[in-house]
């Protein structure tokens, strides 16, 4: 599936602009923008996993999906989404007058905490596989997972502390602050599976908002701020860029809740409505729930049911949660986050070249799996 | 059992000396110091831990001996040797000629990043109980042990980054790479595991000392040092101190295979011989097979069994690790690191009343659990 978000919000800028790099009307492309930014942090992040114990390194490259388990050459990194955080520490470097150089080291420590965290919320979740490959805990056993995403939050903020750059203390202090909230946020939704559907205990759309804002939004407001910051950019614009990343992250969590519930498994990777058939609280059914009709009301009865949903009831949840609206609201919810994004980007002076490829990536985004 | 090596090196000090703090003959004992240093960093913990959710936050305050499973009050954090590495930050801040208010941000971080390997160490052994109560991971689950663990690293690194602090840049790099390596000690002494006991893929007394310098003396030299950094003390003071914490962790790594053997299940909350039920290569067991004597032989034969050993098989295996001069040797290498401890903080002029403190910690903390 994919989710019908490429025009984004009405009022939403497209790639195209005056300030394309090569001087006619288009810009690159979002996957060039990526691929640009991947090859620019690539010999830092190998640099970097090369400092590991050879063990958690070969973890840290299968989860990077440069190796398989053994060591032999995997499928790449490179998957069309692959490396958002990066690419938008880069962008915010020169979106903020700085060559791109100056945010490598940025850029590198927050690839190495997004990887850290698909390591442990895996072990979390439970989640045997990622990307159609198995994840780490499965491949390599927990214990060895657990170390070796402690191994690469340990890089992470290595890499930063050693960068030769004047802003890397205030760099540091924001990353640290963003994992914090990223704790914050996993604990809430770990906490949200034990949880009820429906009644007082219920979890409402704005604790469900404020997991989302800070899970996923802390981290990719973060990767944002860490390319102004490493720039020396004015706290304005860092703020706005960490803004811009924020609704960004919170977007991308929606339309990952949509592909949870809608999801095409050969795309996802993950088997057909992964998130109902594991009780996941998700923005399109915790919508659906508040809506009052007829179909929250069957809902609500069919997910309170004890034992776990067979595939013709997770069919019928799907449709029920469509018909109360959760799906609508969701792209609503998605796209109000892409406009909020925009905005933020357009209310501070900025690089229009750079700024044209931050918009090219903003619809891309969320119309397919990071 | 309480192993037997309160005078430590022939030439060590004690902890009497002309620079006790009440003029007298007679310095404060290693309880009494770790009992002011607990005092005066505990307000500056228990703040930085209430920043967390309130869900790892009770893992952490469980696991720091604050509370129970659910929240009410716990035995205390005062056990007699706790807090043995924010008390290294604080006195040799002192030592340093700083006061002792000056390291509190590095010994919290010291803290919070030992109670962080403590959860995320016994996941990956396995271990169920510590201190007679159960781990984290027991009492709360592996996926929420493995969120308070990266809760307390991620809260570690803040609390440091935002220290009013000049020096606080410097420590962060010399925490993180302490992490670097206290992740590799890990990932051997995980590896030693799937080793054999003989032949020529069994593992080296000289690998065990290097994983032994990594995973316990990488932090012991990382607590000393960041109470020196903060002080703004000259590297070279740094680096002295640094290495007495370095062989303090590695002499309290020899102690700990000790009583991995022979210590008392009442005093160490591990069944007896707890390490040789685990097959775990430790410094006594390795010692004693590189002695080339009959009982090395014998137990190299008895060790080699496919099956577990039983608690028959468990005594005489301890009893020939002692005859192969195990137990004497693993003495041995702890005294030659106090000793070596003891000869590096005399290497550079420091204030007299904190190297007194420090004196008095070096023979207690080696003589029982931390």
């Amino acid at each position: 599936m994919t989710v019908p978000i490429t025009a984004a919000a009405p009022d939403a800028p497209t790639a195209q602009g005056p300030s394309a790099a090569d001087g006619s009307a288009e810009g690159p492309s979002a996957p060039q923008v990526l691929a640009r930014c991947r090859e620019l942090v690539r010999p830092a992040l190998a640099a970097a996993v090369d400092l590991l114990h050879p063990w958690p390194a070969e973890m840290a490259a299968f989860s990077l999906g440069w190796c398989e388990v053994g060591g032999c050459p995997g499928p790449g990194g490179g998957g069309e989404g692959k490396g958002v955080r990066q690419a938008l520490t880069v962008l915010c470097a020169e979106a903020a007058g700085a060559p791109a150089e100056s945010a490598v080291a940025g850029a590198v420590a927050v690839e190495l905490i997004h990887t850290f965290t698909l390591l442990h919320d895996d072990i979390m979740d439970g989640d045997e596989t990622r990307r159609q490959r198995p994840t780490v805990w499965k491949a390599y056993g927990t214990g060895p997972a657990v170390l070796a995403g402690d191994a690469l939050f340990a890089l992470a903020l290595e890499t930063l502390a050693t960068a030769e750059n004047a802003h890397s203390a205030a760099a540091i202090r924001r990353l640290t602050q963003a994992l914090r909230h990223l704790v914050h946020g996993q604990a809430e939704d770990l906490l949200f599976e034990s949880r009820p559907w429906t009644g007082p205990g219920a979890v409402r759309l704005d604790e469900y908002r404020s997991m989302a804002d800070h899970k996923t939004g802390a981290l990719l407001g973060c990767a944002a701020a860490l390319g102004a910051q490493l720039a020396g950019a004015p706290s304005s614009t860092v703020a706005a860029l960490a803004q811009t990343g924020r609704h960004l992250g919170v977007a991308f969590q929606t339309v990952d809740d949509l592909l949870g519930v809608w999801g095409d498994p050969e795309v996802t990777g993950k088997p057909v409505h992964s998130d109902l058939r594991r009780g996941k609280k998700t923005f399109p059914v915790l919508a659906a729930l508040s809506s009052s009709t007829p179909a929250a009301r069957r809902l609500g009865e069919l997910l309170a049911s004890p034992s776990p949903l067979d595939d013709a009831a997770l069919r019928d949840a799907a449709a029920l949660i469509e018909e109360a609206g959760g799906r609508a609201a969701a792209l609503d919810e998605a796209r109000r986050h892409l406009d909020l994004a925009t905005r933020s980007l357009h209310s501070v002076p900025l690089d229009p070249a750079a700024v044209g490829d931050i918009l090219a990536l903003l619809p891309f985004l969320v119309s397919r799996r990071m």
